[in-house]
């Protein structure tokens, strides 16, 4: 029996800036070196550059990609889940991480910023969402201005508490 | 064979205050005046006054539920789908209706403005999140002032056009 | 506050017979005539056939489509619900009635019988899937001939039980 | 650029045979031989035998949950994905392998067979479900009498052509 793995969901868009991807290809790299087990959306952008980071590390790297055919994951997945399912599986992205680091990102990001705080997920975030409900509350964002800062946000608070 | 009737989804929290209560009852009143299919999330607060209104007014309504037990449905549900699927319904909701209508609410509410937005469909907003992204841009959703404007815009503009 | 609609599933094959469309559209009529909600997958075939049945007799009909595009329903849905969630969706089907009815039907058809029966609902078959599990043991569907004695297995023994 | 791993999922009863178990634990210790990732509902019998043997062997396991409570899974899942979808989920286990292999099982089971075959997987089975058609057409599952056959099965024809 092995302990079971950490988790880190990271989220962000399929298209991003040359700056998001190399901050998405650090932070990969930073958590596979650490034995973490990289879950996101399987596509491009910040996803793929997560990903390409994580295996070059060695880590191991899961994608949950929203159509039925595996080839359409991004080429550095270990596994890729294809659920099928669309929008609806921005939930299982946002839920299987013990923490989620979300990278800038569009409206998709946005749901899983949503879903990951619904259920009390602890949520870092570099250049992405800000948001302020109707009585003028801001969303819980741990935000971070690097990866190497994410990361210590991540192992430090999110993985010791909800492992 | 009937024309397809024109749907809109209401989000909103399940706790909620006096005055949502009373906006989201006539915002219901008003499109099930006009025929209009309620689908929203199928519980209490702004999902169950809006049913409410929509039933006085004779109109349906649908609840999207998270859990199995149609029984946890509120009372002004004229159908109940149970999904079991938790927070992956959110989608479901939000891609219901040819336009979604917020008041108020929480992270669910935030996830589902996310996934309507997502795929292009006319958020209008009562007292809802404002959000903005890394760029500065904010979330496109029209505001309305009232129940009577809100549905003015759902009519007039987004039913319309995606029905 | 209006009674909750009985809502019963029909399940089967895009693709059928002649017959089995004669059978899916006087059970949708009958089950109309009673006031009944069909909800069913909204694509053509047996489910088309039921809901043109369910509106001839001024009944209501849901369809729990497996795409995001609405206009891929059936003409004879008055509400379609789009999920965009493929097969996943078949869940939702299953669930969604007191009682699930197939008419023949295909491996979509048999995901939905499996699920229904998990949860405990009633299943009515006509012509549909014969399933025997390792031990011998024979799937509990209630066979009928026709749609009238599937009418009278859905209303008499499961609508007023799971309601 | 790590080639992307080979994954097989592994279906069956929480609820089993001592028999059963014995041949998922041998099943899941071929696979992880192989280096072929595991994947499976992530609950009990026939699932937590297979990931322990799996793990065994080196292998690794991942376990699609119905739930969001994490904990839930068995001890033998290196990554559990708390899906928090319920039966719907059994979707995403049917899609997730090149191959899926079926031992014993109830309803649930039976209704991943059917998402299976449905989308064109390869479905190995030991001891399982037997299905008809309406026209009298058995249901087209590879039979094994053990656990090493099935992985023969698996590995010499799913996995080659569905990679």
């Amino acid at each position: 029996m092995n302990p079971r793995r950490r988790v880190v969901s990271i989220i962000g868009g399929a298209e991003c800036s040359e700056k998001e991807v190399q901050i998405a290809e650090e932070l990969g790299y930073l958590l596979g070196e650490q034995d973490v087990i990289i879950v996101c959306g399987g596509r491009g952008g910040v996803m793929e550059a997560a990903c390409r980071g994580a295996q070059r590390a060695g880590g191991i790297t899961i994608g949950i990609l929203p159509n039925l055919d595996p080839s359409e994951g991004n080429p550095y997945l270990d596994v890729a889940i294809p659920t099928g399912m669309g929008h609806a599986r921005n939930a299982l992205i946002a839920q299987a991480g013990q923490c989620v680091i979300a990278i800038g990102g569009g409206y998709g990001t946005l749901s899983e910023i949503g879903i990951a705080l619904k259920i009390g997920r602890d949520v870092v975030g570099i250049g992405t969402w800000e948001a302020v409900d109707k009585s003028g509350k801001m969303i819980k964002i741990m935000r971070a201005d690097n990866a190497r800062e994410a990361v210590e946000f991540a192992l430090g608070d999110s993985l010791s508490k909800n492992q």
